[in-house]
């Protein structure tokens, strides 16, 4: 397998659906609902996931896809080479704010994760990485991630997870919030791990995510010696929804242990 | 009063404090804990409000400045023109992630907010306003802020304060994000309040600010028909510590009647 062209190949077709998603700023968004009220998607969604698709398809016909909007393959294993797509991951953030959003593009082996890709449209930052060859922002390789102690860290969170609700026990979350320096919250999962990547935060945990939203993430994450599980500890499947929590080396290991108490619950 | 010579003068000033700024990240920078460890202050926050200080003593020695490094004068009233000056706002930021952060400088007339700017350092984004002249995000009119439905919203509010806290009691809180669209937080009040003055949050809620981290975001919300007041709706009167509630127009009311109980509490 040439990865090295695998590569070249995602860069260049993540360069172009951003500049296709910053064209679409100048004409009118076609925003739909989908299963609930909050949870939207745009024409420019699924335009941009067809866009990759077609692209995938014609260069490695043996390729399998997963898409958030649905039109790849439907998978039951990570076998062979799969293609995890967000095309537009913080569509609220995109229709609100035309900024803060990424496009997603993690390629998987056997369930191992290879190449990663987010793409900062508005920004223009490209942050990617392929598993043994380091990351990077642009052109700049990031660093590898430093262990950095609770009390200096900041939290990626959404105030939802330290109010009750139907996906973990908010009474493990609140001293998490109360022994750490700040908390943010970006709306773009795709977005807040690079954060972590990037040591612009330190630790980003959410409730509920699809394989799409982190594949990527994990690739770039891991690259630099951070810890990507759900919120027991587990490693990602990458073909169901899951929790979420990446962190940096040693933080990830203490807020396990202190805060989410190893899993056990 | 030459208001458009003041106007001129600020933004030329702001520039300059920002190219500073972006010169300091290839050197060391100096960090000092103020009142309590998460209360940061580095060499570049100092440094900055001097050189404000010097610049408006040299052109403007009649003006009264209030900056939050405490070089300024101390004043008992608005009485005059003074210049409120933060200039890092989001100092965690600025140490942590070298962006989100911004310089934020109003200046006002016997307490009337007459000019606002805001300056997204590492992004080059002047957000700007003069009183009744319109507000801009560098050339670009800002558009007049329409009214939002609660449920399309999103609220821009730190994770702290939907927990058990000394400032507000959190069962006022929870109920507005449950029903919001989404929250966010971004950890620098004056960026959180041009993200409302630019519509990409719809209301912004803050529990304990200084009049300079809103001096300049009131000036350029409420040219664009936004409402700032603290959390029981009265006016800021910026010269002490304040709650903060800034959103776009019948958002602010519904808010305030439906989920603040109209600040009887």
């Amino acid at each position: 397998m040439n990865w090295e062209q695998i590569y070249s190949h995602a860069k260049e077709w993540v360069n172009d659906a951003g500049a296709k998603i910053r064209l679409s700023f100048d004409k009118t968004l076609n925003i739909q609902t989908k299963s609930n009220a909050n949870d939207l998607v745009t024409n420019m969604d699924k335009e941009i996931e067809q866009f990759f698709i077609n692209k995938i398809r014609e260069v490695y016909p043996n390729h399998k896809i997963m898409g958030e909007e649905g039109f790849g393959d439907t998978l039951d294993s990570l076998d062979g080479i799969v293609w995890l797509i967000d095309p537009i991951d913080g569509t609220m953030n995109f229709i609100h704010q035309q900024r803060n959003f990424a496009i997603s593009l993690g390629v998987y082996e056997n369930g191992v994760g290879k190449i990663g890709l987010i793409y900062d449209v508005v920004h223009d930052e490209l942050y990617h990485a392929s598993r043994g060859n380091g990351a990077y922002l642009n052109d700049k390789p990031l660093v590898p991630l430093k262990e950095t102690p609770m009390k200096e860290s900041i939290i990626a969170l959404n105030a939802t997870w330290v109010m009750e609700n139907h996906r973990i026990d908010h009474n493990l979350m609140i001293p998490l919030v109360r022994d750490a320096r700040g908390t943010r919250s970006y709306g773009s999962a795709a977005l807040e791990m690079v954060f972590v990547a990037a040591g612009r935060v330190d630790a980003y945990l959410s409730m509920r995510l699809s394989p799409w939203d982190v594949a990527a993430g994990a690739v770039i994450i891991e690259e630099l010696g951070g810890i990507v599980t759900n919120l027991r500890g587990k490693y990602l499947n990458f073909l169901s929804q899951d929790s979420l929590f990446a962190a940096k080396p040693g933080l990830h290991q203490s807020i396990l242990k202190d805060y989410l108490k190893e899993g056990k619950w």
